[in-house]
């Protein structure tokens, strides 16, 4: 009754009192961009230093007027009343440079589909843009391997098995596609019907023999649970493992900003650890004991290290040693080990050492059974690797050592959005169970396989030389994943250009270099770096080389421009 | 160093300690089933009472003492140190009964596999699982509507596009099909691509469209959010309007789990209000409003309203009075209204009026403006309705009066899981915008889809007159969804029976059938259900009725083993 009579005010009332309401909305709005601005100098989530300026009439003071006020809100949910911490949440990979640059694509789009091609109102400097800033290898052009497609259009039209004639002299479907296909409706039923939330038995049996050809050791089908991306995975388990807001959980710096951002959402401590950027971005096991007392020291309740090899955003790979320094002090903390490997087939330099290796390698070696209750939980999916298939939504977790109390508390939290995509499922199947030699399709799929592995290769190491000439500008060899993260001295003048603009410098840079040439990388911001240094980060996956001169032509100017 | 010397101590200690500690966990287990059984009488999310027998070592008691004990702990993770939040949450529908249907279903397969098949070890007294336990229409053998299919299968592979002529003529595609594959191509560019995060433009652009026809009132695609079925849309609202543990939404019960599992999960406040079974399962003003109060005077902040509409586990279909009178109420309390519409196209008795069309017709037929600021989140899937592709996991939601920061923060939020799979966004694309008459492929599509349709029907009224004969089972007639919720009058002998096994009586009931006939069900306590009264919910998606007369005949042998 109350908001009825608050509303039944006289219309000059009521329009005087909601432009008061919206300029104290513009004014909290402009302090909260301050504050988030000076903030993120920090890079870790403490809790907000609203600037001088604001000081007086900091958010969080105004929103406490406008909810004591008598005037009635006009919604639910406005910015000061929602959720905290998702708003707390970073996520720059998909901000604003990558939402920029889709309007530049979508501008350059709408131009050339006018007959004739007109152009657009502000014509743009370039005349394609390239989207470096997410690892997305068929937006890119990359073509999707042809076994696996093939056994997915007959998973999603099934009665296209019933000419298989057909199949094999219109369109080259070879015996084993229509084997898996009709092995994978057997198991599947239909990929229109949801699967058993853990995923289907069979693809969990299928991802344990590929783990076991993989490790020589045995994996065990309960204890895999398949997901929508490796993303979805690393939700569930913060989510099991979040207790209270004093919970912590080691992560790299710099890393991919899922792990900060879910954390952020969950109210819990990210304890961020440095990685060794002098030695290639390895993890360094002092730097991460010195991480996790002080947060002991906090009174933060460290439950977990995660590591991402090969490394996101800095393409390290890990070797064996340093892998066995990480578990030995995961064993000796007792942390879970959240090992993101979704990134273990990309590798040029050295091989790959699995976290579950690197355990059963331990426990092995030692008779006391100090590392008999490591809990492991090692994720994996069909984005990357050499399928590339991240519009499926795909992947999976193994754990290991888990109690079985806390894995159902897992399987129950997963039951709630019901299960991951089924044609996912399948992709996983078929990812970790690919055509072997001898079988119909196996020429093709290795074919298609080594080539995208070589291209990978060839423009990251096309990059690699690029970048070594620019001014300024530092990195080591590539060594896998999908990602050059070069360290960028940017001139004094650039730097208070970028503070003029309210920007951090290397985003300042990666603004510029868009609306230059539509080439859209991620600043280092956004996944974190020592105070005082710059990088970015790009994919190697867009083709060709000319977008690259155009990243040199730009670094060039730049650099000569703030001289 | 601490942890390094304790775990040297001797085998026998540690064997010692280890075997202490286990009994100490098996008896924190037994007090806390007790403690969820007698919690599960409540209903809500209230804090659970630890039964007197456990009352001096109830389980939070236990678990200080371990922590403060001096002995070490054997893993980060226990069920005592997780978060408290994702343990409270209950979630039935894939729970006991759905994973014991599922061992079962297993322990069928695995027999009838042997050459010659042989009888398993405790033979079952049935030989077939009947799945009415989840809406999951394909696993229980309803056909993909072939137009959805036939285009999924070339977006899949597009090289089946480059030989039109033998899909036509060895497979039967029709020009639409082909034509709307090369668009949704061009669209996405490759199904294996992210996506935009909050999905591919011109799809939503395609639900815009469909819900301006649905609704008459103009839609805009910038407001249109895809998702990962509608429960990820559930799970994204209600994460950013879950601000803190005194933020409340009003939930109907009995629900669909999803919602009071969310909000458990969020350590938000469910603030029940019960649906009106005398009146076939409809809202009731009063009731919600007195729900609402009730939660206000204790502190409780309440921001939003949930409506199921067709209901779930109800299948009660809301009338345009029932609809006005809900918004209204959320106009009045300035609440957001989330209204669950899956099951729109699901409605045997009337018609469907959406909230969206509601509050359009509401503003429009007021000059004051106090309907222009409701905020409305309406949601959809293609899980359910005649398409029923569950295991794509596709969906959205429409966004209606919402503050555009909010919607922001919404963006960002989504943005951290990527996007939703891309072909359950191309399903959403032809579940809005299916072939027309004059489309080549509209004759077939018409007949699969009133197929459907009238066989959801016809097994609704025959489960309906069977269970109107059963003794003791109330319920109303069929209106809409897949579900039946009938109400079940048990014998006091079955509710003593159901108190001795520790088991609520409906579950008791359930369990009963399933064990008996195979045949999976869902207890009304998995929805909730007014104290005292008893429910059952069934989906009509099984075919045949020969599983209908085994809940018959199990229903009149439990009534007469408990007269």
């Amino acid at each position: 009754m109350t908001a009825m009579t608050a509303m039944t005010t006289t219309p000059l009332a009521s329009s005087l009192l909601l432009r008061a309401q919206r300029f104290s909305l513009e004014l909290s709005r402009a302090c909260q961009a301050i504050a988030i601005v000076r903030q993120q100098s920090t890079q870790h989530n403490t809790a907000s230093q609203p600037s001088a300026a604001c000081s007086h009439s900091s958010p969080s003071k105004l929103s406490q007027k406008r909810n004591m006020s008598s005037s009635p809100r006009l919604r639910s949910l406005n910015i000061d009343n929602i959720n905290p911490h998702v708003k707390e949440a970073k996520y720059a990979v998909r901000g604003e440079l990558a939402i920029k640059s889709e309007e530049y694509r979508a501008q350059l789009k709408k131009a050339a589909s006018q007959d004739p091609p007109t152009p657009p109102d502000s014509p743009l400097p370039f005349d394609k843009v390239i989207s470096a800033n997410i690892g997305n290898p068929q937006q890119l052009g990359q073509k999707p391997i042809t076994f696996f497609r093939q056994v997915l259009s007959l998973l999603e039209y099934p009665p296209l098995l019933d000419n298989e004639e057909a199949l094999r002299t219109s369109f080259g479907y070879k015996q084993d596609v229509i084997d898996r296909a009709k092995w994978l409706l057997e198991e599947v039923n239909s990929v229109g019907a949801y699967s058993q939330s853990q995923g289907v038995p069979t693809i969990r049996q299928s991802v344990a023999h590929y783990i076991e050809r993989r490790d020589g050791y045995a994996s065990d089908p309960a204890h895999i649970y398949l997901s929508a991306g490796a993303s979805s995975g690393v939700n569930t388990l913060l989510n099991v493992i979040s207790a209270s807001p004093k919970t912590g959980v080691l992560v790299p710096i710099p890393q991919y900003p899922l792990y900060t951002a879910t954390l952020a959402v969950l109210n819990a401590r990210v304890v961020p650890y440095y990685l060794d950027e002098s030695r290639g971005w390895t993890t360094d096991l002092g730097t991460i004991k010195e991480a996790y007392q002080k947060a002991k020291a906090e009174g933060i309740d460290v439950r977990a290290i995660v590591v991402i090899n090969p490394g996101n955003p800095t393409g390290a790979s890990l070797s064996a040693d340093d892998v066995a320094s990480v578990i030995k002090f995961a064993a000796e903390e007792k942390l879970v080990i959240m090992a993101d490997e979704v990134y273990q087939t990309n590798i040029f330099l050295g091989t790959f050492t699995s976290f579950k290796k690197g355990l059963r390698d331990l426990q092995n070696s030692d008779s006391t059974g100090k590392y008999d209750n490591v809990e492991l939980a090692s994720l994996n999916s069909i984005s990357k690797g050499m399928v590339g298939e991240c519009g499926h939504r795909g992947g999976y977790f193994e754990l290991v050592g888990f109690d079985a109390e806390v894995q159902a508390q897992i399987y129950k939290f997963i039951s709630i959005m019901l299960c991951p995509p089924v044609v996912g499922q399948c992709l996983v199947e078929m990812m970790v169970n690919p055509p072997k030699e001898g079988d119909p399709s196996y020429e093709l799929y290795n074919k298609e396989y080594n080539g995208i592995k070589e291209g990978l290769r060839e423009r990251a190491y096309a990059l690699y030389e690029a970048f070594k000439k620019m001014e300024g500008v530092e990195l080591g060899e590539p060594q896998g994943s999908m990602y050059l993260f070069p360290t960028i001295h940017l001139p004094t003048k650039a730097i208070e250009a970028a503070e003029k603009a309210d920007r951090k410098p290397d985003e300042f840079y990666c603004l510029r270099l868009l609306d230059r040439t539509g080439v859209c990388l991620v600043p280092g911001t956004g996944f974190g770096q020592k105070p005082g240094t710059l990088h970015f980060r790009t994919t190697f996956l867009a083709p060709g080389t000319e977008w690259v001169g155009r990243i040199v032509d730009f670094h060039r100017e730049f650099m000569a421009e703030y001289a």
